[in-house]
């Protein structure tokens, strides 16, 4: 796969993000504050709702742009995805009939505001990143009951809190929860002393199923992957997720980048998953390269500083795809539907800076990470912004994810009084 | 309080389980599908959009009966519950001066179907009933590690599937789902062999809130209950709830009651939680008495058989009241919103047949329990029907929620080929 011209030149370098390969979906409003559906394109935004309007887009069928996110179209099926993608590079390549046209509907990238591309139905969020599981599993188990008996044979997953996810940009307000550490007599109501980040990837479902599906038939339903900062309160956690699982410390907010990348066009980096020590059942195991090859970065920036790479990763380290994730949820008959949003678990490798969690990279506290700016970081401080970045490296041209990032607020001095 | 008496005469029966006293909110249809929203008056509903539209409820703003749920009614807020609650009691009471174009609005509840009564938002549910979470806890983790260190300090609860969520009567199909018993060397992917349920009551919540709300604001919050049956596969949950909490095994169904009790219908049985065995922190401790007097069974008829009453246990046996484990939630700054569903966690009291959930019925399935139609049960088996049942009992009157049950269907051959 190569580059695909665009004459909208900026999409053209090697370096940008939204080349005419990606085309990833978004929702934007300009100082009118009235949002749209839009496509980012070099440094522009082709606005969805006016090609529709103005009949440059037309898929056969009601609208599918007259609400600003990007449900209908999904509910609308694979065919018309293909159809919207397929008439998107015919607009934008290379020569097209329709620049005049088109260039009134182009609005700069630098002079929107982006909002949540999408109605979150549900949210699941799983842990199967085998590095991740060990390195937690090891902190709040010990190393002997690391990895659970369960976690080599499905995807371990909990049901999250679909309210929580908010657009890249948001900023995060520390929360308050119960804590009790190992050598307190009772709990105490207080701000989180250990407030984290998770690096994730979300996969969006686009269509509905009432019944179990098939890996293969799991993957088809996927519409697109977004960055995704699952927050956590590890202290909140600590006392909490015992025995029915991380609840409050995961519930105050879940940031996504803004633009659905596609699976279409991650489509050329298909890789495969690791080696597995175990064989998986058939409704869950492998059928195609099932991970994509995706560098992905956080980094952390205290307040008025600049910003240092905490972490380097790539989503191929996951133990278990997307699409198996899917198929194992849908496994007892949970209805799937559209919206649906299911994080991939953190995203880790096999070396300390390849963590995708603070807790990890400090080893719960234990061993804090210099920052270039010269401070010390174990978990986040107030004024601290979070950036989670990544992009798939093609031949000469690159599949960007737009950043997700979020600024921590201080905690309210008293949340009841607001 | 004593019983209001309608012109309704079905409704002044004493053991009527929709006297005036109650007005419970349902969405309907008769024959020809259109389903609409009604409350239950003895054994009739009244059409309240059709009372909406002809102007005989009219409560200033914009429609609130115009969609085929109560959502818009929630989102509007207290007062207009209120005003509401006051018109139709006016409507129904005797003597009332439009009897003539009411009748016109009466339809049996015979000849009716039923529905969902609002829009899921997102489903949590609690495990907030001591007697049930010390006897699981036993069977799970042994007897010294019965109730976590936790549970006496606030009300453990995870994440549950809004999607899961059915209406009374709808049947519910036998999981499959990975299996490992403590003797077998690999899992598998099987049909549930433990299937259960557990009696619970699902409070729904009314208005939003994006910030941590007190008990008393919690409790304002909340705009009515119904009984809820969680259904839970034991099996697939012993293997997978580990570390994350139970995911696929809670996934399949979720069926809950017809009928919405307000919160106004309940009040005047409002009853103290139990001692505590230490106080709680002030953010979710107790101002007023929390839990209602509700008396519950269960009830499970084998195909073609009598039913058998297996439970008989009380609502003012949980640890830890809804508005309480609503403040708890919104704690962390997690957003609330309009039709957002807490279930109370299993309902069993302190005897054998106190007990909300097979599982505790037949100790694991080592106490098969006898039904009067001389078969023995440890789980649900194909073709039975299980049936919720409650009512709070008044001075000659009852308030009652419609029954909530659901059929077994055995499991599909293979799931796949759907």
């Amino acid at each position: 796969m190569v580059m695909i011209q665009s004459w909208v030149t900026s999409a053209n370098g090697s370096d940008c993000p939204f080349p005419l390969n990606n085309l990833p979906y978004g929702v934007f409003s300009t100082s009118d504050g009235d949002s749209r559906c839009g496509v980012a394109i070099g440094d522009m935004i082709l606005d969805v709702r006016g090609c529709e309007q103005s009949g440059l887009i037309d898929l056969d069928g009601p609208a599918l742009f007259d609400k600003p996110h990007w449900n209908a179209l999904m509910t609308a099926g694979q065919p018309v995805w293909r159809q919207l993608r397929r008439r998107l590079t015919e607009l934008l390549s290379e020569p097209s009939r329709e620049k005049s046209r088109l260039r009134s509907l182009l609005v700069a990238h630098s002079s929107v505001t982006l909002h949540l591309p999408f109605e979150v139905a549900e949210f699941t969020d799983f842990y199967a990143g085998r590095h991740h599981a060990t390195n937690v599993g090891t902190m709040f188990r010990g190393a002997e009951n690391a990895l659970p008996p369960n976690w080599l044979h499905m995807p371990i997953g909990y049901n999250g809190r679909a309210s929580s996810v908010v657009v890249s940009g948001t900023s995060i307000r520390r929360p308050w929860g119960q804590l009790k550490g190992p050598n307190d007599n009772t709990p105490r109501f207080a701000p989180s002393a250990r407030f984290d980040l998770e690096l994730e990837l979300g996969a969006i479902v686009g269509v509905d199923s009432a019944t179990p599906v098939s890996v293969d038939r799991a993957d088809q339903m996927i519409f697109g992957y977004v960055l995704l900062n699952d927050w956590s309160a590890r202290d909140i956690q600590a006392w909490e997720y015992q025995p029915l699982g991380p609840f409050q410390a995961k519930a105050t907010a879940t940031s996504i980048s803004p633009w659905i990348v596609t699976k279409a066009a991650l489509e050329p980096f298909r890789c495969d998953t690791p080696e597995r020590d175990f064989p998986l059942l058939a409704h869950i195991r492998d059928t195609t390269p099932m991970l994509y090859d995706i560098d992905l970065t956080v980094q952390l920036a205290p307040q008025d500083r600049i910003p240092t790479t905490i972490a380097r990763t790539n989503y191929r380290e996951m133990y278990y795809s997307s699409a198996q994730q899917l198929a194992h949820h849908s496994s007892s008959g949970c209805p799937m539907r559209t919206g649906d949003l299911l994080g991939s678990g953190t995203i880790s490798g096999a070396e300390k800076h390849q963590r995708g969690a603070m807790l990890e990279l400090s080893w719960g506290g234990a061993e804090p990470i210099t920052l270039d700016s010269g401070e010390n970081r174990c978990f986040i401080e107030d004024g601290d912004t979070v950036t989670l970045s990544g992009a798939a490296h093609g031949d000469g041209y690159i599949i960007g994810f737009g950043d997700c990032y979020g600024v921590v607020l201080p905690a309210f001095d008293d949340p009841y009084q607001r």
